[in-house]
């Protein structure tokens, strides 16, 4: 059985917009794993009745309802008490809950007095049950409301990924029978959503036994993944699979696929970035185990050091400037040389807001690619404010060093019985 | 009057957790500027029967209902439709939108054939108003449900950001009356949510006049904003500025601030990252104007390159280790001298999951930052995954070197009858 879940998050800075909710996605990526399907998200404010209310309505329709935040130290956090009246039980203070929220502070800031107002934190409604926190103070809730589990967990995202991977291991015994679908996921990179439309056709189309869903990543790549029955789904995966060869990645996301391929075959990279100001790096440095092929990064930000350490010629920097093929021709050799990597990717470009000229306008982006076999350079156009376009660049960058492997790859595959490395 | 106003977001990806919704926070803050309150935010699938219900059981409620989501190529995209269900209306393809679609595209892409597959795209509610998409193909739709005005948005992010920022401009004309409220907002770094709420006590409770909230940012810093009737909010704020002094960050951002500061003296800084892998770097040129104070970036991954580059002598390197605090002076203080800079801020830590020992065991972070008036380092532990350690290391950083122009600039406050700069 796909059983039925709902999350609501709670928080007024999440309708002032403060804050960015990641925690309904982390949420419900874990619910469809566990063989639930989430039909509704909602945020509410920190609103005692609002959300006694969403909780009771929400939970006549649903096997499982999530809640997260409000359950921090502070007056204005309600859902200890929301979740009571929604149960329609008291809330008492719990020594158990007191004694980990004294020890959890007595751990991280020793020598301190624990503030008075964590004790909220240790109000629990009456017949719920406490799910630990080892991440922070607030205990997590977990009791039925009409017959429907309701977890109240954590607004900080450390504490309430590590808390509801513990509920998981709990959930087969809440609800019998979930049946976690199958799934298969295709990732790719280098074609836009509409020209794989069309590329697709017909297998992207929902049938009885297989949904299909497009997400464009904001990571710089496509995923398509298909829902449903395991046969159906493989044989949905395999069409697919045929059809994606030009733009496939073997993992999710370009960083990664980077790391893999280079790892696989003892290559290293080095980076030489201006716009995108050591997003290529950061990228590259989040996949565990990047340490055996990043071997060094540079953040040429002033010309002056493009100039002094990668020798990017001044004749260059004076005349068609430091966006421009020249420059990042001579960032990639040079950084290369310097830096005695197998690769190194070098990306210059105008990120904005000002900086922008006729000939190089704001969004303008070289990129160059350089190995003991050449260098390969290619410029990109780029839309949006400056973050995205740093985004974008560093994003254009991964992509263009990727398919470069990729074609290195190839053409070493190709001549592999002839040259031997 | 401040108006009332429901966000829904629109996309089976978003309830399968595969993207994180952005577009809700944007449209919250965007409402709570023109006078605006978010009473709730919605997630549904691409189903056109709930995304009509959705919208009709909103639009009771509210004066705006802002939907994003749904208005792609793919014939999974529903928003059209079920709009147009909602008001009782019918599809028509719109002549003008359809040539919007046909020479974004060309801009774009010339030479290309546009997708039949964006002709949907150009289907409008009979009586809809369009709301021009200059970022992408897909049109707005802006129309009336019950005498509540329906926005639908884009839901890729710099699509929707543009497009509402010109409905903007209409909304006085849409909804008469708007009062945007006074907002005052105070950010800082260095003390922990428990903490402020213990010092600040009664100044964070509401009373009629004003609400007041208290927001911890994923970079790294805490914002307190109180919102309400102007005087109030005057008096609130003069109240917390007083409280906060120690811990006052002057812009929103740790990135914001060290560059704001280190611009009005005219130092420029240089970074060494080895765990956080770019992301100080990457954080400093988010900040429009960055080149004026951050010249130089590096990336010293690995430990040859710490000692090649950076001078760490091998005796530390096999010692100490790279995480230590002999590595990260050497690190700050090398690299200041390297890149000419007036100040140089150095991170070096274990992010994991691999690489921890029981001396220095994943988590483990030292920074230091060096001027030509010596150097400091200080030593964290961080607790998460991987990506969770490598930015809290960033913000740390960023942190650190704060606090150290801080007090740089305090010195050479008291001192300056004396010395001249």
């Amino acid at each position: 059985m796909i059983g039925r879940a709902a999350i609501v998050s709670i928080g007024n800075e999440l309708l002032f917009g403060k804050t960015v909710d990641t925690n309904a996605a982390f949420l419900a990526r874990w619910c469809s794993q566990q063989g639930l399907r989430v039909h509704t998200c909602r945020t509410v404010g920190d609103n005692e009745e609002v959300i006694a209310i969403t909780v009771r309505e929400l939970a006549r329709d649903a096997d499982l309802v999530l809640l997260t935040g409000g359950l921090g130290p502070t007056v204005d956090d309600r859902t200890r008490h929301a979740v009571a009246m929604a149960a329609g039980r008291s809330l008492e203070e719990s020594a158990s809950a007191w004694r980990a929220i004294q020890q959890y502070y007595r751990r991280r800031k020793p020598g301190e007095a624990v503030p008075e107002s964590n004790r909220r934190q240790a109000l629990i409604p009456k017949g719920a049950q406490i799910l630990r926190n080892d991440r922070g103070t607030a205990p997590g809730l977990l009791m039925q409301v009409d017959g429907t589990w309701v977890a109240s967990l954590p607004g900080v995202p450390v504490e309430m990924t590590a808390m509801v991977e513990r509920l998981g291991t709990r959930l087969p015994r809440l609800i019998t029978g979930l049946d976690a679908p199958a799934v298969a996921e295709l990732h790719c990179a280098g074609a836009g959503e509409s020209a794989l439309q069309d590329h697709l056709g017909g297998l992207l189309l929902d049938d009885d036994a297989v949904q299909v869903g497009i997400t464009v990543h904001e990571r710089g790549f496509i995923t398509i993944r298909a829902v449903g029955e395991a046969q159906a789904v493989e044989r949905r995966r395999r069409a697919l699979h045929k059809m994606l060869q030009d733009w496939l990645l073997p993992e999710p996301g370009l960083a990664e696929s980077l790391v893999v391929a280079l790892r696989e075959k003892q290559w290293t990279l080095a980076t030489v970035e201006s716009c995108s100001g050591g997003r290529v790096a950061a990228a590259l440095t989040a996949v565990p185990g990047a340490s055996e092929v990043f071997c060094q990064g540079s953040i040429a930000y002033a010309n002056a050091v493009k100039s002094r350490e990668f020798a990017v010629p001044e004749v260059v920097l004076n005349g068609p400037g430091a966006v421009s093929e020249e420059c990042v021709r001579a960032l990639a050799i040079n950084g290369r040389l310097r830096c005695g990597s197998d690769l190194c990717c070098a990306v210059s470009g105008v990120a904005g807001p000002g900086g922008g000229t006729r000939r190089t306008p704001v969004g303008t982006v070289w990129i160059a690619v350089a190995s003991a076999q050449g260098c390969e350079a290619r410029q990109v156009h780029l839309a949006g404010d400056r973050e995205h376009i740093q985004q974008r660049a560093a994003q254009q960058a991964m992509l263009c060093t990727w398919q470069y492997v990729k074609t290195l790859l190839s053409t070493r595959g190709r001549r592999s019985k002839k040259t031997q490395h």
